[in-house]
């Protein structure tokens, strides 16, 4: 039985806004595994963003309502299920009023560059959605309790790529002579990204004027789809995307691999990102919630992932591995749909989930195997034409791009 | 005729977004007056805000219809009026094919932090009309005209009071041994100021992405209300906010003199901001539409104001003024209703507008004098109950304030 042997959670009630994502899933699984006592607060939207576009995960998903009934069964732990949108205030301050969280998780966004960009009206929907659903939640948690811990899931992306290392949220300038240390600069390549930068200056603000407890999670790019618990029966397996608008690179090129499609680099290759492993992912939350900031400390941050690597880097480890398992791996550069620099210095600082206790899982031999292997079995779902980039930074339009439109061509 | 010596705009298509507002309008018949071809699109929400409030201007403005027509007459130049709201993409996009605009300049937004701050959906509309406005502007530059240059209001709030001298938009940072320029760090103080800040990334990165040019200008605190071309008419005549939600800190000190009200200084008073003369204001823009910044160009940023006070300056010199016109003037502190440092270093930079041309009207007696005389002769129109803090920034909730009870409770 997952979650048998821990009990650290000891009841902490914890709302997880987007509980029903990737990350969201995999997260409230681990901590009602341990102790935690979980809600899902999520509007489904995610699924109904594949509907529209013609997209699927690659592993068949069960539905929201199956998947927490399958975990109760499985596991003997209730998780307790709220269908409903975030910018929906009546609904969200009546959950929360009822739930009475001593922490929220908030997952419950928008996130996929790409999609951002399809056109305005998706840069509109994008931060509309992500914006002023975090400002509802910072609202909730002031007026119904103070004390609750807000753990947000911001972006490495914020950052951009400065010609300087990026520390974790805040940076000591000296400046003819005086001293600060302020907001590290953001430079978002999307408004996607964008929307992550005005969440941070909010909940900033929330933290000074109202003494919020805080923490905004700049979170690398994720890999990977097993964790302990989403695989201990095929309903509650997470989802996993692979296509040009939700998937993102590492787990893109595994499914390349194992199509037998050439793994499709944008431009140089050069650009260089922060990447984690799903089981890593969960466990930063997890350790965010066991140490939240004292009220009226500023707005927590830290960088959360484990590794750096360029898309050549990717690129090249996951055609090593796909060697040992006998699959014959090419590579070709594709026009790079974004606007971004393809070749440039990056160093970005990690370390204090680490010294909070995350202990890295790295991106080595096995988890691309597993990865691999995961792909392969689930070959005959993949749909190869919808991995190509569909959506181009300079062509974002006003033209409604009709959803099959922004894929399909 | 106001502007009959003046042809410098050589005819230049000027689209001023809020062109019925305090700045707006000012700017409008300035540069009317001088040439270019101007045309105003303005929702007229500013007008809702003071109906909805129950406040009013010191000044009775004529409508906007009737101002626009009025121009014509006095000054012989034709300014079209488009009643419409920027967030409304139809209205917005079909406004802009139709004119053709050389340039925008972006006054529309709701401006005042106060208000921003009133309850959850003051702050939530404020980021929504502001954030998603620009977006569409910029999505209408991108497509339609992607030479026309955007000139938008910022605020110097939007970078808070840092302990290190405040640079116009950029600074350039050594760290650990490398060098780079990057976006100013920003610390808002309210919703209001932070849907500048969030307008300020997206259009950084529309600049970059789509190589749009614009402008944004960090304005300080705006005083006075007189420019040659406002004061030609009645009809013509300029807002003036004097109330708790939407009067600026000079304007109401100078009001509060007139009617005999002792100054209210929130808290210590050592509140320390950039100001300027309407009549600078209007010159910014100019300097601003006159000097683009080429396509590909990093965003360009200026800060717009001329001298620095602090609250207990300004106090100081009404005080002074008032005496010479027999005024008996007293201060006194009163909470502060915002989350805000009262004693702090301030040492902003303002020479980029200055070396484009700007000669600073300065904050000396004679400006003080015919602000006051002004008050004097609309003293009747003066309601003292609506000058006090309506908004405290603590007590923001979720709680529907009613426009009546946020102002006269
Ligand atoms: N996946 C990554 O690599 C990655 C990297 C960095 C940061 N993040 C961030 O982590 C979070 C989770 O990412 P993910 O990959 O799990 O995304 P996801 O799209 O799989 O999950 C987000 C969930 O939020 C829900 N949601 C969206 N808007 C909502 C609203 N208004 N009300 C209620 N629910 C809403 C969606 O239905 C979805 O289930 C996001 O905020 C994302 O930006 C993800
Ligand atoms: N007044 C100051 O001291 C000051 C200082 C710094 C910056 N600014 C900035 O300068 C600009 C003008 O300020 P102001 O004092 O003239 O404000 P104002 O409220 O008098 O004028 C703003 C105008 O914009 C219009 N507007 C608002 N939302 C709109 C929308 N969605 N569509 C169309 N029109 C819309 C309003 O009706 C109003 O006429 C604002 O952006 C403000 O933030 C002002």
């Amino acid at each position: 039985v997952p979650g048998a042997a821990h009990t650290n959670g000891g009841g902490t009630r914890v709302m997880i806004i987007g509980g029903d994502g990737y990350c969201g899933w995999a997260t409230a699984l681990h901590l009602s595994a341990r102790g935690y006592n979980v809600q899902i607060v999520d509007n489904l939207v995610r699924r109904n963003y594949d509907l529209q576009l013609g997209l699927d995960t690659l592993t068949p998903i069960a539905s929201a309502h199956d998947r927490v009934r399958k975990w109760g069964e499985v596991s003997g732990k209730h998780i307790d299920l709220q269908v409903g949108d975030i910018c929906d205030w009546e609904f969200l301050s009546q959950t929360f009023q009822a739930f009475k969280p001593d922490a929220v998780v908030h997952f419950g966004e928008q996130r996929s560059a790409p999609y951002s960009m399809i056109d305005r009206q998706h840069a509109v929907y994008t931060q509309s959605n992500n914006v002023l659903g975090t400002i509802n939640v910072l609202y909730a948690i002031k007026e119904f309790n103070p004390d609750c811990h807000m753990v947000k899931l911001g972006t490495m992306g914020e950052y951009g790529t400065p010609n300087i290392d990026i520390e974790e949220g805040y940076i000591t300038i000296t400046h003819n002579g005086r001293t600060d240390t302020l907001p590290y600069p953001k430079q978002a390549g999307s408004f996607y990204h964008l929307s992550k930068v005005h969440d941070s200056h909010n909940m900033h603000f929330a933290a000074r004027a109202w003494k919020i407890p805080i923490t905004d999670l700049n979170q690398g790019v994720v890999y990977g789809v097993r964790t302990e618990e989403t695989m201990a029966d095929r309903a509650l397996i997470n989802r996993y995307d692979y296509d040009g608008i939700f998937g993102t690179a590492l787990n893109r090129f595994v499914v390349q691999a194992a199509v037998g499609h050439p793994l499709t680099v944008y431009g140089k290759g050069g650009q260089t990102r922060g990447f984690l492993d799903i089981r890593d992912t969960v466990r930063c939350i997890q350790i965010a919630i066991d140490n939240p900031p004292a009220r009226g400390e500023q707005m927590r941050v830290f960088n959360q992932f484990t590794e750096q690597f360029s898309v050549n880097d990717l690129a090249r480890i996951v055609t090593e591995e796909g060697k040992k398992l006998g699959l014959d791996v090419e590579t070709i550069s594709i026009p790079n749909p974004r606007v971004e620099a393809e070749e440039h210095y990056y160093n970005a600082k990690c370390s204090k989930l680490q010294e909070l206790g995350l202990v890295p899982h790295l991106l080595q031999g096995s988890m691309i195997d597993s990865l691999l292997e995961f792909a392969l079995e689930y070959k005959e779902r993949v749909r190869p034409e919808l991995i190509k980039p569909a959506v181009d930074w300079k062509k974002s339009g006003t033209a409604v791009a009709t959803m099959s439109a922004a894929v399909a061509k």
